[in-house]
């Protein structure tokens, strides 16, 4: 079944286009095997939480959107997964908020960086950055340090959609703001992210993106209240709390 | 990283040595892509579970051997994931309980098939069941009905770890005894089992087998009793709860 065929008010509309994606992923050599596995525990917590957007994750999609808004120089971080996803919806929400777009792989290889480059390429993108590789991040081993000087390396604000542990940890100690999409609350990734956001990247990118468009001519003083009251801890122990007592029959 | 080379008391033993098998079975062409992504979902339900045997869990287990003993025709049924993360396991229990090995496949190819029948037959199987396809279960399109007419379809007890949902149903439907292996206590395969066993398979199969080994001169009364006394909408609901209530953090 190609993408378009599956009808919109299908129950299980966003699950379908889901699995065409990472199979398409698959195909192009953009998603890897470890990623077909974290595409799994992805499903799982989305499952627990109900396949629903929380009034929390939304608050945090709000915040990320402001941080966004507020950079300097915001990069978004696109791994495999994410690139095989939400390529359209990574492309809109760069230039919603005037992001770079850099790919960044925990399993690094010239095939697969060249691969999800032509991916965002061919989504709309104008530049794609990663391929230059000419700094490193701090405390990781070669390959996964890899980033570009003027991309990640020079970013006050970083969107890193499914990310590693290890690597969030390290943009984290390098003092730069970090916002983290993953779906389970208690990843090592969104616990060190200034803005975590448990959702679905497929709900969460898009939603990024219109409350930038909401807030594109917003107060620097408001979007500066908008990051100064959202709340991480809270944010995760609400994701945890939905987790438990979701209707799980 | 070779097997052998995980140690025994690793913090991560379990997890390495599964994510290690699940590769190599990617490599021998018994793991499939729908297979690394239900692998995901299954690390997210026994993370949540504290990747550990719940008593209810062990109870099942002991159960199921129970059952298998009574039986007059066991058959334990292999897919491609329980193929490559068990096969030494899983002819192991076969022995135990003198039952025969099947493979039964979602997406059956006759390459997939051959593979897994070899992979087993490596692993010390005297004979794999699964090639002939000379019987159909009812309910379930072509491909997905094939069994032997002197295996499956003529069991008594069947064990199914990680079967899908429409399976397990049409199996249940036949009247044959039906244990299931599967992390997700709200799944369609579990919530039809005579014994659900809501556990990792790498711990549930040795399990089983030590129960056997352990009940391999009981008393027939003694196993009918073990049998009537197993409770599978409390295991579930226990396991539920374990999850609801685990330490998340």
């Amino acid at each position: 079944m190609a993408e378009a065929e599956i009808p919109e008010d299908h129950p299980r509309h966003d699950s379908l286009v889901t699995r065409h994606r990472i199979e398409a992923g698959v195909e192009k050599g953009i998603t890897s095997r470890q990623g077909l596995i974290a595409q799994g525990r992805g499903e799982a917590f989305d499952y627990l939480l109900g396949e629903r957007t929380l009034p929390s994750a939304d608050a945090a999609a709000r915040a990320a959107a402001a941080h966004l808004l507020l950079a300097d120089h915001p990069v978004v971080s696109v791994n495999g997964n994410a690139a095989a996803l939400v390529p359209g919806e990574l492309v809109a929400l760069a230039d919603a908020v005037g992001a770079d777009l850099e790919v960044n792989l925990f399993n690094r290889t010239e095939e697969r960086m060249r691969a999800i480059v032509d991916h965002l390429l061919d989504h709309g993108a104008s530049e794609v950055k990663g391929l230059a590789a000419d700094a490193r991040l701090p405390n990781l081993t070669h390959e996964r340090a890899k980033v570009d000087a003027d991309g990640i390396a020079d970013a006050d604000v970083v969107l890193v959609p499914l990310e590693d542990g290890d690597r969030a940890a390290a943009l984290a100690d390098l003092g730069k703001a970090e916002i983290v999409i993953d779906l389970n609350p208690m990843s090592r990734s969104v616990q060190v992210a200034d803005v975590p956001i448990v959702d679905n990247i497929l709900r969460a990118i898009p939603n990024i993106t219109a409350h930038a468009h909401e807030l594109a001519h917003a107060e620097r003083a408001e979007l500066e209240r908008i990051v100064g009251a959202f709340d991480a801890a809270a944010t995760l122990d609400d994701a945890e709390r939905a987790i438990r007592d979701g209707d799980l029959s």
